[in-house]
């Protein structure tokens, strides 16, 4: 291993933010990738499917990327590896279920290229010339999650992924303890930590406590039981699944995707199920109810969408009825808190008893305040930066930084684009990269930007009036139209009288702008825009988006 | 009074859902209504401002209204006043701040009619043929609320507006106790009681508690205080006015709505304010930092939006400043803790100190479970009808009518437009009421039903595309275009290609329906759409409105 001259540090995405994880590592001249993630649009960005990170900076500097390493395969880690690899063909490296869960975004975004996979695990040693790599296995709602490690002669640059200290996980997944501490040991630069709940004081809880609690409400619950998980938490399903067994009830999937995961992580050995425990959607209501369990999951773009459609009575075999107890064992995104409500609200009306919030059937995938400290002290790192949060979490976990001893000028709150350098004894705030949200709808990807997202955001609040007029600029005359057609502005059959009076107002406007010597298009449009606005406003007190149309012969 | 024959209870508003609130009592054939108020709009009505409930009912035997008695002066129970009163011209009946409060509203709305006001207190007693009506005062969190009775020969009918039990509250809106008391000694025949949260354990709290933590927080910033409290909410920001007294700091007030709000309110004897406490926005440099705190409120419809802009540092003239503590005493509506979420970061970054959430710094101004109780036990009706609120909390309010006492056939969870009949000693379920929600987009109300709300939402996904075409129907030939025309659907510079080959496609298939014998433009136009859309969704993935327009001469 070379001798370390130089290391940046560079956050693409997941500060400042919740999502679309991705964070550079630059040690000499070699360029390590740490997760690919997305990020579920908010509220004001219409028709968007999802976000990643701006990725300009590793464009420019392909050459330099020795690879991508994946800390887990949730969304928000993987999510933006397709669009990554279009541009960046360089070697993933991830753990087995993370790398199988990113082979299926692959095949679903056609991915035609060859792509150079590696599969690691918490003894996996991978050589660079600037750097050794290593991995340690941490605790996080998927399994298969880890941590990572860069060795260089100035230290370790240490990357947790997201994590917490479950004393008593289900499975494998019991955190590297003595790994991270000898880490710690050897020293390390540099620590970037997951920040999400370091607001949350105490510890986040044991998913042991969740187990039970799921399979005493199975237990006590008389007809059928109908869970709703979400399905990133791998972890939790275990638990569903465990309770069925323990209570004599056969379980039925509801969802073809959550099916197909099922398989794919019980094929690779990280879901244990019966075959014989499932049941197929069809068999139900062959079964008496207290010998049935049916999992519902939800994915982040639409929580509780197959649950509230069963609670509609909509969904085409599976309705919520009299005498379902209906568990939700997740809480809702943010902003989804009003989803989550209206479809508890759904399950009372259709008579299900419903269990969420009152007891410990959740427990966060994200380390609390004495965790996220904990973490502090087996590493002991010189420099910190709190990753994967919000401004607030990130500047919360600061302050348990500074509570373990880290010095407060060690300590960097960044933003996206910031870039820190280390030379030498010697560390500062180099020049920012390129950075930001590149809005991703059907296909296409970075092209609607704030224009389109403007128009939609009009069209969204009052609709649109075209109004079409076709003209003979030689001879000066109207050919056809004026004509007005509305769409989300005014029930068109009740608003003749408006439309009427709207159109005699354009064809006054372009009657008079006939008799000048010379017609400008562009002033004519202003003019119709502008009188049809001031009419309308006037009369409906809404302002459509208004679009004028000269056909010209 | 006569002899009570039939009395019907109709909820056209507040039941299964919070906000809009409107109850009909019918006693023998007098009509009273019981608030009239409004709902802000959810995420899926694009456009709207408003929500009202539908009176068609109201219209219908408008001849049998007697009045319109308000409970107390929240948007949610007088917001739909206005309208109401533009259809059914009775007098309305409210305690002194009500009425101011629906003054302003009715001026907003610029009302020409006379209007028949009448201010009651809980001394009034309003004598009809019916019946005989009395009020009591209530705790809330806003102040000159009231509860209703309605008595008649079979018993009273009560409706509680919303309320809590607060021991100590500010001010002089100690609960008529005694009065309630014999209200229910001399016999309740049913009680309407406020569901909010039937769901929480407890009590609510004192607001005496709120007024020492503001204060408490207030001295101990060093610098300024920015108070943020819902507009709503007049107890609150009578608190932060105390608190500030208090600590010798001088208080500056952003917003004009909210000075005049002040202004009314304190011209009534319900805010006390020395006007020597008071500072203007401009004068807030002059002071050192620790001698000045700053109030600012927000309305249901736009939570924290002034705050949000101060954090941003657009705020016109008082902004965010490192040094500042900013106490948020509010808590999030249903459906804006994203927007919560994002203000509070937005306030980090600006480098605040945020005080929200971690200390008592909010009580809601809707009782718990035990005060719920307290009014069932006070009451003792033998009838009870959980109202204000989700299905679920009007559920959980059934669940503690249960526990004391009140038996189960008595209870009845009602939705919009139930009616339910008392005849002798029968009680049953009427046939229902035409009932549901009335959208008010400026001056429209009730026009905007589920097409333009469709279109709304399909335009907000993925725009508008509109083609043109000029024909000759007796030359069979295009005279101009086809032109293609797009808002929110792609970024145009950079479709050029797609949209050209938008363009042949269309001009392709006009061409060909040109030989035809018969044009059918119904036919003509399917064929433009169908082949537009299978075109850019292969393209892009996406579906925007297509729009074809012919123009014919």
């Amino acid at each position: 291993m070379e001798k370390t001259e130089n290391i940046k540090l560079i956050a693409l995405g997941g500060v400042g933010e919740v999502g679309k994880n991705m964070f550079v590592i630059e040690i000499n001249s070699d360029i390590f990738i740490v997760d690919a993630g997305l990020m579920y649009p908010e509220g004001e960005m219409l028709g968007i499917d999802m976000v990643i990170p701006d990725i300009t900076y590793l464009k420019e500097n392909k050459e330099r990327v020795k690879g991508i390493f994946l800390t887990h395969g949730h969304d928000e880690n993987i999510g933006g590896v397709f669009y990554l690899l279009h541009n960046i063909n360089v070697p993933i490296y991830g753990t087995k279920l993370t790398l199988a869960l990113v082979g299926e975004k692959l095949k679903d975004n056609r991915m035609k290229q060859s792509i150079l996979v590696k599969e690691i695990d918490n003894q996996t040693v991978l050589s660079f010339e600037s750097t050794e790599v290593t991995f340690f296995k941490t605790n996080h709602s998927i399994p298969d999650s880890v941590g990572i490690s860069f060795r260089t002669t100035m230290g370790s640059i240490v990357h947790t992924g997201d994590f917490k200290f479950d004393q008593s996980p289900y499975g494998e997944s019991q955190m590297d303890l003595g790994k991270i501490a000898k880490i710690g040991e050897e020293g390390v630069l540099c620590l970037l930590s997951d920040s999400v709940n370091a607001e949350k004081p105490g510890y986040s809880g044991s998913e042991a406590i969740v187990g039970d609690e799921i399979a005493d409400v199975m237990y006590n619950a008389e007809g059928r039981i109908i869970v709703a998980v979400f399905a990133s938490n791998l972890v939790r399903i275990q638990q569903v699944i465990n309770a069925a067994v323990k209570n004599n009830r056969k379980l039925a999937i509801v969802g073809k995707n959550m099916r197909n995961l099922l398989n794919l992580a019980s094929s690779l050995g990280y879901i244990h199920i019966e075959e014989d425990l499932l049941l197929s959607v069809n068999e139900i209501e062959k079964y008496p109810k207290h010998e049935v369990a049916i999992l519902t999951t939800s994915n982040h773009g639409d929580p509780l969408a197959v649950l509230s459609r069963m609670a509609k009575q909509s969904h085409k075999i599976v309705n919520v009825r009299e005498g379902d107890t209906v568990l939700v064992a997740a809480t809702p995104i943010p902003g989804h808190e009003l989803v989550f409500s209206k479809t508890i609200d759904l399950l009372f009306r259709a008579g299900a008893h419903v269990v969420f919030g009152q007891r410990q059937i959740h427990v966060s995938g994200h380390g609390h305040q004495e965790e996220l400290k904990l973490m502090l002290n087996l590493t002991k790192p010189k420099y910190f930066i709190p990753v994967h949060g919000e401004y607030k979490m990130q500047k919360a976990h600061a302050r348990l930084a500074g509570q373990v001893g880290i010095e407060e000028k060690n300590i960097f709150l960044i933003e996206k684009g910031d870039v820190i350098e280390f030379k030498g004894n010697n560390v500062h705030s180099g020049a920012k990269v390129p950075s930001g949200n590149v809005l991703i709808d059907g296909l296409g990807i970075g092209d609607v930007g704030n224009i389109v997202l403007r128009d939609r955001r009009l069209l969204s609040q009052d609709g649109i009036l075209i109004v079409v007029v076709t003209l003979d600029k030689q001879r000066k005359k109207i050919i056809s139209g004026p004509e007005i057609i509305t769409r989300g502005f005014v029930y068109v059959r009740e608003s003749e009288e408006l439309i009427t009076k709207a159109t005699e107002i354009v064809a006054d406007i372009v009657d008079r702008s006939m008799q000048e010597y010379n017609i400008e298009w562009s002033a004519l449009k202003l003019s119709m825009r502008e009188a049809l606005n001031q009419y309308l406003y006037e009369k409906t007190k809404r302002r459509p988006m208004i679009l004028p149309i000269i056909m010209e012969i």
